[in-house]
């Protein structure tokens, strides 16, 4: 099934005012989701519709919350999301810090009291297609080990920047600091594969390689060790002490909690790159560092070089041209959604196949 | 052997007076070599005195540079090295980028035309050290594989960010993107043994267990894959594209290529909390932190679950206290820089032992 962006993010944002939340910020949300999956990141795309429902149907996110500005200054925010839905706090964030870096050179703007925001690159990329350069991170639920521990004790907190690049559309950087994503080892244990050391640690806290010790309370490990583990304390430290956010266990899960507010924190930095480098064409220069990198000789095996967020650039094109291909399993979160406000999904209506329909 | 840091510090600073450089500038940079000694990280201490003195005898580094603003904001600046040595015009960069900061809640600073700076951890610990969050990279030649590469295409780039942490002292995360320092692979070397994989690649591109590969040209490996690979990018963006620095093969290693500036290019981010979060105790919430993750069950044989910097932080107490134990790789470093200015390291007359001499 291939569905055109508009008719699916239509969609969902139908499925998410019946649910409670305003025309536009459904909107917004459906367009951030509907993004995500259209550039292959299919992990926070439309399936991430139904346990926003959820959430707001049990009273864990205010569908309407107001956001509220408690500090500012020519080149920082701070704003209190009101335990409000995280997509659209998030793009009134970018879009304040966009405002200010393009007077001040560089801005900061944190969010606290917030949920789930989707991709964090969908906030750099609205920088770097401005020519600024982006930066988004945000808190989450503790599901990852802290080095030494043998318990999820932090969050696997997602880290992003973006960075414009000339012919080369945009350098995207968006991963979480654990080495996979929890959904990959489940995975994993539904088709019976055992995984790498260095993804899980059973619940004693020993490296294991069953996936089924996910499911038995095993925490996700940080990717590179230690060092993953600090970049995940950084994203903490920004996101989530700076900007008054909840920290570590007092976050609560959105999609195993959603009766109550995940008080979750973002940090969004943007850099203008024509007022703090004059003269410097950091899109130039950004073309020039792929190229070479492209250049260099390859190990065996690898048919080409790749930036960050190339093969979602790549993805993008495809799925604005062709329609986006849904996984089964966001087919079934659509469904599922659907049934949560009286609706069906009706996937043959909505999809336009690769022939039979013209979008 | 053990050495007062003074001391130490004293004769460093006299060899590279002798060797060109001013009063000023060879007490800052004996003083933080000395400082990374006293942590413990040996790497970036008195060992580089010798490499330094080889630059500015010949003609790579210019031993007294003019550094010069060449922008500025209320919240920015960038500052051109003059082709200079790294440590001077890195400290003058963060003091700026921390009484920027202090004015208007996060300011960034920018450096190029420089050189190896030490470890980027010394400035961050500048700024908690103040109750401010800091962050600091650096570019550096090309001695990585970019994922998918068979050789040396991007440096191991340093990254550091530090947060005051109240009772438990300051975090200070500080890393290279490698999986480990090339020293790492060369001391294996010597000793005969076998390294893990995923710490280094044959000179054709392929994954070895033997550091030898090293030698003959193999390239190091990013940590955790691509999610390191694109984090040494973000430093070549900031501290490489933003600064106006050289990028990619055009950095010249100090090391190998002395007679040549670097133009490395450096980037420092000060955030002031008590200004963009009023109310809000940095310090109070990383100390929660801190015991919250020190607090959670531990995997099997691990005795304590550490915060970055905390290893360092207790080593620089002892080191205080008793003198800075150098490792003999240091030790044989200041006997041949000594030698290169017509002078003695002796070792005796330095140290403090650790029964026979007060300090």
């Amino acid at each position: 099934m291939y569905y055109p962006k508009q008719v699916l993010a239509g969609f969902c944002a139908g499925l998410l005012s019946r649910a409670g939340v305003g025309a536009q910020d459904a909107a917004q949300i459906a367009d951030v989701l509907t993004e995500a999956d259209a550039r292959g990141v299919y992990s926070h795309g439309v399936v991430r519709v139904e346990g926003y429902m959820a959430c707001v149907q049990s009273g864990g996110i205010r569908p309407n919350a107001v956001h509220t500005v408690v500090a500012e200054g020519p080149g920082f925010a701070r704003i209190d999301a009101g335990q409000g839905l995280g997509i659209p706090v998030s793009l009134e964030a970018t879009e304040l810090a966009i405002r200010k870096a393009k007077q001040t050179g560089i801005a900061l703007v944190t969010v606290f009291n917030s949920h789930h925001h989707g991709a964090c690159g969908h906030y750099t990329l609205m920088c770097a297609r401005q020519g600024l350069i982006g930066l988004a991170m945000s808190t989450g639920d503790i599901i990852m080990a802290a080095t030494g521990s043998a318990e999820s004790s932090i969050g696997n907190n997602p880290f992003s920047y973006a960075v414009p690049a000339g012919a080369y559309g945009e350098i995207c950087y968006d991963v979480a600091m654990s080495t996979v994503a929890a959904g990959k080892i489940a995975m994993a244990a539904d088709e019976g594969r055992s995984i790498p050391l260095g993804w899980l640690l059973d619940p004693d806290g020993n490296p294991t390689t069953d996936p089924g010790q996910q499911a038995k309370g095993g925490p996700l490990v940080p990717f590179g060790g230690y060092k993953g583990y600090g970049l995940s304390l950084m994203v903490e430290t920004l996101a989530g002490m700076l900007s008054g956010g909840a920290l570590l266990k007092d976050i609560h899960a959105w999609n195993k909690d959603p009766e109550h507010s995940g008080n979750v924190g973002h940090c969004f930095a943007v850099i203008d790159p024509a007022l703090v480098s004059p003269g410097i064409d950091i899109a130039a220069r950004a073309e020039h560092v792929i190229a070479e990198l492209k250049a260099s000789r390859r190990a065996p095996g690898v048919d080409r070089i790749c930036f960050p967020g190339e093969l979602e650039q790549e993805k993008l094109a495809i799925s604005l041209a062709r329609g986006i291909a849904l996984p089964p399993a966001s087919e079934h979160a659509l469904a599922r959604a659907a049934a949560l406000v009286g609706l069906t999904f009706d996937a043959q209506a909505l999809a336009c196949g690769s022939e039979n329909r013209r979008f």
